[in-house]
């Protein structure tokens, strides 16, 4: 027998985001999805989803969108969104997320950038729009998108309003079948320097990452696991590498859906008691506010999952999570790893709820998922030793990474060098297999060859009294290549300074202990009244690197 | 932007069966794999199991195995065959799993059609292949499997024994990365006529099936689903669709595994009692053979999940397993269809366990696995109308099916008929959205363009006081194409003899309420000492068919 590859085959079946649909229409035609934007809440079930789907394409298609053109979206996270997510691309498109939080000059960037044929613009979003619209490098067809009245009032510019618009279209769409490679989705990460980079996903991808996240969520032994009876709402914005692909997931599922709109505490709140909502995730700010708001009205959030990403979960923000009766958990990923590649193991071992190893093992970034391979790398790519201690770059292969930053070549040969996804961030695997990350690698101190955590650093220091704030850098060294230097701001009314002397001692106590080498002890201690921030609040370190070279 | 399928790409990523092996290694590398066909059981962990794929590989390629060449295993389940179910497709080399239980004639013809080029064979089959090695169509160099003594005899022609192969081999193989649709697997499906029939998976399809199953038995909410802390054990042959596939999926999950051998009810009853086995798999005889064992012991099986295949889960075996507190469901597929492409839904709705409508639930084959595409549909493709009572062929759309019968265009062509594959089955779905089947499509009675089951009217009759077995048919009829007949066998110490009549009036309640049409009453009945069967035990309706066709 020879073993001929038979994709060329008649009954060959393409990975496409319109098979995620199979399940949910066969299993579950009646199961709700609910969309909260406008007043009063709407609800319809699977089956219309489907017919509105089509409804969607057919309008698109109506305006002539095509294989390969590009439809952007400006929304909050809606039932609007949802049904671009799966029309625009099942039709061939390009489905174009735009991150409405950068600046209208950015935002101006990535349209043209991305090369945008339509745009579908919530009200919200006009004015950013009426800004930058005369400089689209290319003509854009506007589409609005409204919660509010029957019949809107259109913009002059725009073509159409969305619910009208999917009213007056006749419903089908024969979505074909084509290429699982072709390009799904597009969307813009922004670095601290520099024009944001484009990403994109395909077909396949997506599916395969569907597929990743129910088995990395859905077989957990604990009461964490995702299941066919949850009821999930998204707290990450759809425009965040697809929320994060949960609503792919939570689809293919069949299971009842809530999409919140503009992310409102209050309104959150509301919608996780009237709709019962299991399932959830979001950044650690955002668990933070709906816990701050749950605390002033006593609600009950016993029955939530939450899933964690995007930052570090803070052991406090756990700890307080778990007090409401919420199983919270780390997952971690980037923009560029669609995004989902490790998630916290919560394995059923001994080891009491809310104790001092529940919390850490909540807050891991965890354990890969299926089909995901994750190495901790020297320089040179060799795998760093697994001795508890030793950190290394984290890099990664997935069936679902994202394969160029688009039009950006020497970026994309950084990103993949050596073959494998470099996402930046330094780290190691504890004695469980767990990933730990310590640091950015363009944060992390690199002193004789070694690594050192500037994040270590600075968890050391920032418990010291009387220290409200600290930068830990490398400053250039003529021997060692870099030293580490720390960059202090004290508490304003404080009784008494703190001293270098006592930073360097607080620091000593884990050098004897072996926790840190020796050449962590920083080379120089600098006082300042304010450390520098980047414009989303994080210490500039380039700015600080800069001005301690010399 | 141009969506331009990017397979080519330096970073892309081929599905290859070597990557279920990434998340067991990283996140279970000291989880159990315990066999137990020698004395005392084997056990080793993720850790050593990859190091022994390697040494496998090793070995094979030292007898010059290499990319596209063909390794068949004769073998009951054991650690050895997992390790085939690795080592040999990531080699690149097709991994022939020999259905040991066909004729020695077929095996051999399975051996010549499959082109073997070694075969690993149980000392148990070695007086098997005593019989046909002579008439081998090419070289084939055999392997001897041993479960006992350390140093066994090498029977002549032998090239060597597994275990002590492995020990001398130097253990290092570079699984390298290649087309996905390479074929990893091939096995023989036999039919009532004519010789088996080659069916073949690649590494794509694998991969995607193990993801399937996962997404399948994983999601449910309930207490019958497969989460990372259970204990797997197949009950199904290995050489049957590579174990449903299981093995696949639960060594991607990293749970412990334990493969009993030969299969005997005391030999299982132990192994589930003493390695705390909780999931597992057989057809109902397997299951009925178990459960008699039970009884006789008083074993507890609560913990136990049973997933039921091959053939209709009986109510009364269901009933039994329940009181036993097995988790016992149904799942349904073909040796054509990898195989599992639905499974009976177990969803918490308000449903009372081991009450009517909880048997009935767990017998029905159930609802769609992801991305499974099924259709009820008539002999032009048009799906059936879901009244829920009319009935059609069963076709499927999976990114796992078989593509073709090897060296068969004919047959593929019939299998693939309109795109979709043929299951031969006819059901329907009911109210629920969960498929039924009713018949083998050439066992159905035709008559006026209108389809009736043969089971159904089996089922009917079956239940009459006297008779002992009955077979349905349909006879050739001028004006209506076909017209029903009974072939009837009657218990031998009958008090008095059931008449036609009385089977007739036996049918037409199920008439008058509308169960089944006016004309399911029979042309003819007919009394028989006994029904001609097949070699495994069925009807043999083909010969029933041909004898009264007159």
């Amino acid at each position: 027998m020879v073993n001929t590859p038979e994709a060329a085959s008649a009954y060959h079946y393409p990975l496409l985001i319109k098979q995620i649909l199979l399940t949910p229409l066969a299993n579950a035609p009646h199961q709700e999805i609910v969309s909260s934007p406008g007043s009063p809440v709407r609800r319809y079930n699977y089956r219309a989803f489907y017919q509105r789907i089509g409804s969607l394409a057919s309008s698109l298609s109506s305006l002539g969108v095509a294989m390969g053109d590009t439809v952007a979206v400006m929304d909050w996270d809606s039932h609007r969104y949802l049904e671009c997510f799966f029309a625009v691309p099942m039709m061939g498109a390009i489905l174009h997320t735009v991150n409405i939080r950068l600046s209208p000059q950015q935002i101006l960037y990535t349209i043209n950038h991305a090369e945008d044929d339509i745009i579908l613009v919530h009200t919200d979003f006009v004015p950013i729009l009426d800004q930058i619209s005369e400089r689209f490098e290319r003509p854009v067809k506007l589409v609005l998108l409204d919660d509010g009245a029957d019949t809107p009032n259109l913009p002059s510019g725009y073509v159409a309003e969305y619910e009208s618009w999917l009213s007056a279209s006749d419903g089908g769409f024969d979505f074909q079948d084509f290429d699982e490679n072709t390009t799904a989705t597009t969307f813009y990460t922004t670095g601290t320097t520099g024009d944001p980079k484009g990403v994109a996903y395909s077909h396949r991808q997506l599916v395969l990452h569907t597929l990743g996240l129910i088995a990395a969520f859905s077989t957990a032994s604990g009461n964490n696991r995702f299941h066919k009876e949850d009821v999930y709402m998204p707290m990450t914005p759809m425009f965040h590498v697809h929320g994060w692909g949960m609503p792919y997931a939570a689809t293919m599922m069949g299971v009842k859906q809530v999409y919140p709109g503009r992310y409102d505490p209050e309104k959150l709140l509301h919608l996780i008691e009237s709709e019962q909502v299991t399932f959830s995730h979001c950044v650690p700010t955002i668990l933070q506010m709906l816990l701050s708001a749950a605390q002033a009205r006593n609600v009950n959030l016993s029955r939530l999952k939450i899933v964690i990403g995007g930052a570090a979960l803070p052991e406090g923000l756990a700890k307080t999570a778990l007090d409401f009766g919420i199983e919270v958990f780390a997952a971690y990923g980037l923009s560029e790893t669609c995004p989902v590649i490790t998630t916290a193991d919560l394995s059923a071992s001994v080891c009491e709820r809310g104790s001092n190893e529940d919390l850490a093992r909540r807050r891991k970034p965890g354990k890969p998922c299926a089909l995901v391979e994750v190495r901790v790398v020297d320089q040179d790519m060799n795998d760093i030793p697994r001795d508890g201690k030793t950190s290394g770059e984290i890099v990664v292969r997935a069936p679902w990474l994202t394969q160029t930053y688009t039009k950006s070549p020497e970026a994309t040969q950084a990103l993949w060098h050596g073959g494998y996804l470099h996402t930046g961030d330094v780290g190691r695997f504890d004695e469980t297999g767990s990933l730990l990350i310590t640091d950015r690698i363009k944060d992390v101190i690199k002193s004789g060859g070694e690594w050192l955590s500037s994040l270590d650093l600075e968890n050391i220091v920032s418990r010291c009294q009387g220290v409200r704030e600290v930068a830990a850098i490398g400053i250039p060294d003529e021997r060692w290549g870099e030293r580490p230097m720390l960059i202090v701001a004290q508490v304003a009314d404080a009784k008494s300074n703190i001293t270098a002397e006592q930073i360097r001692e607080a620091i000593r106590v884990h050098v004897d202990s072996g926790e840190l080498p020796k050449w962590a002890l920083p080379e120089r201690v600098e006082f300042v009244d304010q450390i520098d921030k980047t414009s989303v609040g994080k210490l500039d370190k380039k700015v600080l690197r800069a001005r301690y070279a010399q």
